[in-house]
């Protein structure tokens, strides 16, 4: 890597910046995965984790990207041939459920303009439709990462229960975790899927299962096969604080660094923190004429901020010219966006002036790539946060 | 944790003692995994790894430990209901056919005595006797974790050549690879299972899959159902160094710079380090009078020893002893060698004045547990290692 | 320490902000300071510090802290009673007279305004002045830390050559080297001071003498006591690459990795890019409306900026304010400055978007403090930053 | 730096080697020196420190190494032309006097055998026959490291007591703080000397000057010329947690860490590890038929061990071995010791098990230089390790 003088802009939205003390703790020593540090290390961290998660029941850690987590939360709960209802959010609930479709479930797929979270009201509509009971499981996600789009979970929750339909809810939290107000267990989520490289502050490389009450009772029958992703055998070792094989240990350093600088701000202040500062970008996209992809306000996510560039801009050559000329990056539009937005990460380990350094930055490169604006982003998003 | 002076002692047979300069190679900070830099490393670690493997094809890297690659060798090879061929030489190759049981295989399994490895003889023997040409795979536990007991796989596949048989030969190197003497190509492994944390010298997290290109025929038509373990994207976005899901950056980082620490010492270099450790190590437990697991010297394991206990002593007490006393971690029997044995890892990072430190450390503790010993098995063990 | 959420901003004209990647250097385990790895380490670093500070001549490394290297530059070359022509151009300066009186020599000050460096002129004439040659130094500090106002070195020399007088220069490069164009041999300067947490990006704890070959044939006789400081047993072990008593090797590690980002980054383009951050800066200060303490272009100084606020402010409230609300440290005003300054870092490993958040930080510390400003000072400097 | 495989064995006196987690907090982002932050941290330290040393008084730390601690006990307290008692213990104690006297001091210096303490009653009889009151301080070196030998400070304080002599006690502690039982108000120590490379378990760069009242009475009055050194300002700015010039924040943070090792040990605990693993390394000198250096019993280091080897071989040649071999690095002889002895390190963070591989290093790279041993000293140490 070539050095570029002072620190890289990691403003894509996840991984995040990992803050130093969690690096530094992910470096100490190896110890044994079967040994009594160990044990109580996990025994502590199984604990602790779930308040960020907002339940008070078993939250699985496994080893591997969240991909795996997305993974496990289907394969633990459906049979083959089970029907899941599935929302075109974005790009990455389309992955989720192609991913379905090639583990050999049926999937509903909502279609949707990428620009909207998944409607409560179709969910109603189509639950109630449903007579058979075919659809074993409602998938969404929390906050798509790709559009900087969110759906509205406890809506969703209640248009299931006014449709008295038995399908599990199961909600990717991938980038919205540990950034935004979440409740599995108010809300009455079934599987909570998560990973560790956005609001958990850690790099990649492991992932979560929230899992209710309803969802451990499925997956006892549930037979799609699994081994890696099996709650069963992962439940009954983490009773004890261990693992049914290796974990990874040094990851787990990290997470304990990471709950303790969560605890220390309190979440109630990171997700404040997040939300103003999801405002203030905003304020900057709005002064400089562009657009928030997100078309609905009850749906503005707080972790990223994704902006449509005018149709005769290639949003990468905006990105690049930040990249070269600024050492920051951002996030490419995805899938059928490509091109045409960039995503503006503030999630994570952040705070008012590396934001202000980030939004100065994609000023100055909408400027050196010749996209028109039509003010200073920067001195709105500033008004905002000099509020309060 | 509780502190205790100077340095712990972690000779478990993996994770292994991952050197300071890896951990702090893990420890810069988390890139954009779709951006140059990263492209990079990618690019770099895919062409580097495979010189490990001993092959010039490619090598599959999961952002997951090694139970994962275990199970991505089956999924992406086999179609539901065919047979492998499995070798009860020890604790995890039991727990491999075991998932492949799960995953909907039907096993074969060559019962054993946890002392042996797969035997090439038996493997010529079944082989001859599938007319029906219904194996599919021959699994191998290359170097057993839980026995310190190896299977000689170029044998195994001179056994299967002579058969002429199409059944894969699928080798799991967890705690082989790096330590011992391996060759992918050489021996026509088709699929070589391996994870991060043994004589790769990194913290687990990471784990892999060498491919042949009969392998990856095979996966063009498996019908295993597999997302998070398939080849197919994984091998196409590697292509450009990237990855098709989160990759785990940070231990990436890790890996490039145990690579060059490998490379630097030289394989050869390397694997004749771990065989002269071994028979140190070996010399040591026979002045002690006490019995090495392995029965038959061309399976001696150059990664780890297991020692017999006499049969009224409780190997786990002795471990106790010496974890409370000495500071330091051996491995457990497993399985149906629980409280029978205990295992010295003397793979990775490792060297002489560490192995005579482990072996002081197993005398003391033989001595204050009261198991009665011969003689001076460090002396024994000096005496090797002070010859070359 | 609390935890606020990102990275604190460490935008005091040093210690300024350590790489990432030097940290990490530093952290390697302590070697013999007496064996061959600490040799090689030992005589490459006195080779590679040189060009960083102009000079093929020797350099000395004192494990010990900037003060420390003033003293050595006066205890080595002068003796008791001598004369040393120094400077009032802050504060400093200032201190630095004030231990030469009390090292037992005597010190004609030139007072100063805080406002300029010292005056070529003036020392053109206090030099024709000393017919008697009692003056044996002249000091200059190169870049005063407390004001951000420069001296002209190369103008003093021709002005010291001009009177064709014998006296020494001793110059304080302490907050310039590695930021700023500066040139020992060049320059004709006797003795450089310098320390380690400024543009050399190291913590504190590392100071420099780079000596001309007039100093160390003056150290020879001169009288003045000395041991720690002495260059005498200092130069006679470095020829070997070693150090007369316990060097402090990490931060040696740590120094090796500063000079590798210095010299991949070349020093012109350090040098240049310093220069664009404080041009920035000064435009900022500018649009505000406010003063840059500096009266004199040609004595700007590119490593920090030290802004006058008005009369009815205290500036030690702005910091205050800044730092509570946005979480970075600024320079206060030293000495006679108290109170009417702050101080902005810019130098050492420093970008564009860390500079934009910075100058982000005091504007908008300014508004909450109350301190009426006539626009926005960060729109000025991002427009400085766009041009090239 | 070549790798050679597994963890380096430093096992000279000092520097010791560093545990991981001081390593790692030394690696924290610097701070601002003059915040409230650094504030927090200086006044804990300026506290906890005190311990260590058995003092309530104040405690000077230098952001220097501690050959400049030496220095600063004795321009602190001492007029030029005064007299100090010194005695030749071996190469640092001759290194201090010459120091002493090149600073202007006059050196009483009594002769010795470098097998040797400083002898008590030597100190009664000089003191004695001072009755001009000539000598204004008496210099000891409480651990030689050189050597190995001890003086035993308490007995000098005695027959300073019984002479009624106001002479000042200077003792040197730099290779047995934090590793031997020290006092220094107890035994009426009035400046003590530390480093931070050796039982403090830091790396280089930090020393100390513990200080009675007597000692800083004296200061108030002394003359030496002293600025970087002077206890003045530093302890002037001490009282609010700062430093009168920049400290070296990040061995800061290590001492924070060190101490908190050091505590959580327990100091007994960690004067009762040193003891024994002194007894037990001189239990294998013994056995192996070579001679201990020190020759009165009552003071053996418990911090290293040096070794006499018999006259026709060169203890250098034994260490080159060593370190080729083996990767472990021990103490040459030094000055008129040089070749005729080796120093074994047994101090800091350590444990029984580094030690035996300290030990079995030793004992083959005897034997593969040829020096003739009586029997196994590991076995030896083993039996004293086993014990208790």
């Amino acid at each position: 890597m070539t050095y570029a003088a002072g620190r890289h802009f990691l403003q894509i939205p996840g991984p995040t910046n990992v803050p130093d003390s969690v690096l530094r703790a992910m470096s100490a020593a190896t110890i044994d995965h079967r040994g009594p540090d160990f044990q109580a290390l996990g025994t502590e961290l199984l604990r602790d984790v779930r308040p960020v998660f907002g339940t008070t029941g078993p939250v699985v850690m496994y080893p591997a990207t969240g991909t795996g987590a997305w993974e496990a939360a289907l394969v633990n709960t459906l049979n083959p041939g089970e029907t899941v209802l599935c929302f075109e959010t974005g790009h990455f609930a389309t992955l989720w459920q192609e991913m379905a479709g090639r583990l050999g479930l049926r999937v509903d797929l909502v279609p949707g303009d990428w620009r909207h979270g998944a409607d409560p009201a179709v969910v109603a509509e189509r639950l109630a439709a449903d007579t058979g009971r075919r659809i074993a499981a409602v998938c969404v996600v929390h906050n798509e990462t790709s559009t900087g789009v969110t759906s509205r979970v406890a809506e969703i929750r209640a248009a299931m229960d006014a449709a008295d339909h038995p399908a599990l809810l199961l909600v990717d939290t991938i980038s919205s975790l540990g950034s935004m107000d979440y409740r599995h267990d108010e809300w009455g989520v079934d599987v909570t899927v998560a990973g560790s490289q956005k609001g958990l502050m850690l790099p990649p490389g492991m992932s979560f299962n929230a899992i209710s009450a309803k969802a451990l009772e499925r997956s006892r029958t549930a037979t799609m096969p699994r081994t890696f992703w099996d709650w069963g055998p992962m439940l009954a070792a983490n009773e004890r604080g261990f693992f049914p094989y290796t974990p990874n240990t040094n990851l787990m350093y990290g997470l304990k660094e990471a709950l303790r600088l969560l605890h220390d701000e309190g979440l109630e202040n990171v997700f404040a923190r997040h939300t103003r500062h999801a405002e203030a970008t905003r304020a900057a996209v709005r002064a400089w004429g562009l657009e928030v992809l997100a078309l609905d306000e009850r749906e503005y996510s707080s972790a990223l901020t994704a902006v449509l560039v005018p149709d005769d801009v290639d949003a990468d050559k905006v990105r690049a010219v930040i990249l070269d000329r600024f050492d920051m990056s951002l996030g490419a539009g995805l899938g059928r966006l490509a091109g045409r937005i960039f995503r503006i990460g503030h999630l994570g380990a952040f705070n008012d002036l590396t934001l202000a350094g980030t939004l100065a930055g994609v000023q100055m490169g909408l400027g050196l790539a010749g996209v028109p604006v039509a003010g200073s982003g920067l001195d709105a998003a500033l008004e905002r946060l000099q509020t309060d």
